[in-house]
């Protein structure tokens, strides 16, 4: 092989920044989603040191060809900083996961996670509309998709986090979006409830534990588990078990990442640069 | 397509830097070198302005999975600031094409382009013990080809640039390197040589000139033009028309490139990171 096929000179560059690195999906998924729409673009990983974060970044960011980042654990709050302009998103989260280039050095970011949420759920047929929810998790996952579910009109939102004053902090961020939303901190429950959301966590990788403690999930029940690694998680194998529809941290992750492409495309385009 | 296959977290990341970048052929050369001997790896380009270079350059020389970084026009001479320590090459020409990461962030800088020039001629079997060569151009490329030619043991090197300032000094560092070596500033000429080199940007891209006045080169004369775009200058086209042999940019750099991920190799290997 004399040459590939995939990089060269033209090549507008995009990396996801987080330390450690190798575990992180991006690279080969937004690239692919990049490439299927026609760009001449890679996203490849960095993994920055904490303690070099801020010089590398604003370093990173005067790279020319450089068009966007993604911001991973344990940059997703630091990475507000960089940002010339914070969506809605962003602004209630306190987080960001996507940094894209605009016009004259203007920098523009927000995060996708909890939209990616959102948006897994929309391509299944749910609607989160007067909805009872149960949230497991306030942490970085638990904010952004409480603020994105906090959006959609749900009934009730309850919140579980076992640092207590951060689930309390999402639940009064909740009610300032919507002061209609039954919102509060509680314990995770399976009764009175239409949709339960896990965004801790707790069954990721070789943890064999469930997030909440139930032998048995109601049926009618819609089981969503922001957890990518494993696929089959425990909670959601529980799930199936009891006859409940089940959403994925994968299906999550596609959401995101059309919405995140979406992003960068707006914001490049008006300085139109990233199109081949 | 979901994913693709030639990124991910595990990439170990190489960069090659200039202003401009789009017209650089490394990124799909060495990436496919590098894949070729079994690395997961990739080289992408970094467009960095004059004024962010050494900013720019520090903090992404902090980058965990960063592994080696090439330099083109206009940095080669500046990137040896960069350097812990710098090779045989380097010294003589005062610039730097590599810079491999060693262990203890401890960064190793060389050039290759005129090892690549000799090693493109080698493998053509053409050897330069005796020649009488005339080089034309003393930037960066001459510099470099008038050191590693000047190795080989030539009998006479003339050298001309039109700043003659430059063609003087390589001339004096050249007979450092070898004072058997007739070295001398002169025009461009065609009689009274067996070698020419055009290490120039005279017939590069769209410019329609020739570095050399001269309606014909006689027969006998090894020509060759370091430009790699176009890879048919009007230098090139003459000499095929005259029945000269002729060795192209393309395939110094094929020589380049070699020796170049060579260098990459046996200094990661020391910290044991880019082998997959």
């Amino acid at each position: 092989m004399d040459e590939v096929n995939y990089v060269s000179g033209e090549t507008r560059v995009f990396a996801i920044v987080g330390h450690p690195i190798e575990q992180v999906r991006s690279p080969e998924m937004i690239t692919a989603e990049m490439v299927r729409r026609g760009h001449k673009a890679i996203l490849i990983p960095l993994d920055v040191r904490p303690e070099d974060f801020e010089t590398s970044l604003r370093a990173l960011m005067r790279v020319q060809n450089l068009d966007g980042l993604v911001f991973t654990i344990p940059f997703k709050q630091r990475a507000c900083a960089l940002a010339s302009e914070l969506g809605a998103q962003a602004q209630t989260v306190g987080a960001i996961n996507a940094l894209a280039r605009g016009r004259d050095e203007r920098w523009f970011g927000d995060i996708f996670d909890g939209l990616g949420c959102v948006e897994a759920f929309r391509r299944r047929g749910v609607s989160f509309r007067d909805q009872r929810v149960m949230l497991i998790g306030a942490g970085g996952a638990g904010r952004a998709i409480a603020a994105a579910v906090a959006h959609q009109g749900p009934r009730a939102l309850r919140i579980f986090d076992i640092e207590r004053g951060k689930a309390m902090q999402l639940v009064e961020d909740v009610r300032k979006i919507d002061a209609r939303i039954e919102a509060a901190y509680g314990e995770p429950v399976v009764e009175g409830i239409d949709i339960l959301l896990n965004a801790s966590p707790v069954g990721m990788l070789s943890d064999p534990r469930m997030p909440i403690d139930a032998a048995r999930i109601p049926t009618e029940i819609i089981v969503f588990d922001a957890i990518v690694k494993p696929e089959q998680t425990k909670l959601l194998t529980l799930a199936g078990e009891c006859g409940c529809r089940v959403i994925r941290g994968r299906e999550m992750m596609h959401g995101q990442i059309s919405k995140v492409v979406d992003y960068f495309e707006a914001h490049n385009r008006e300085r139109a640069a990233l199109k081949s």
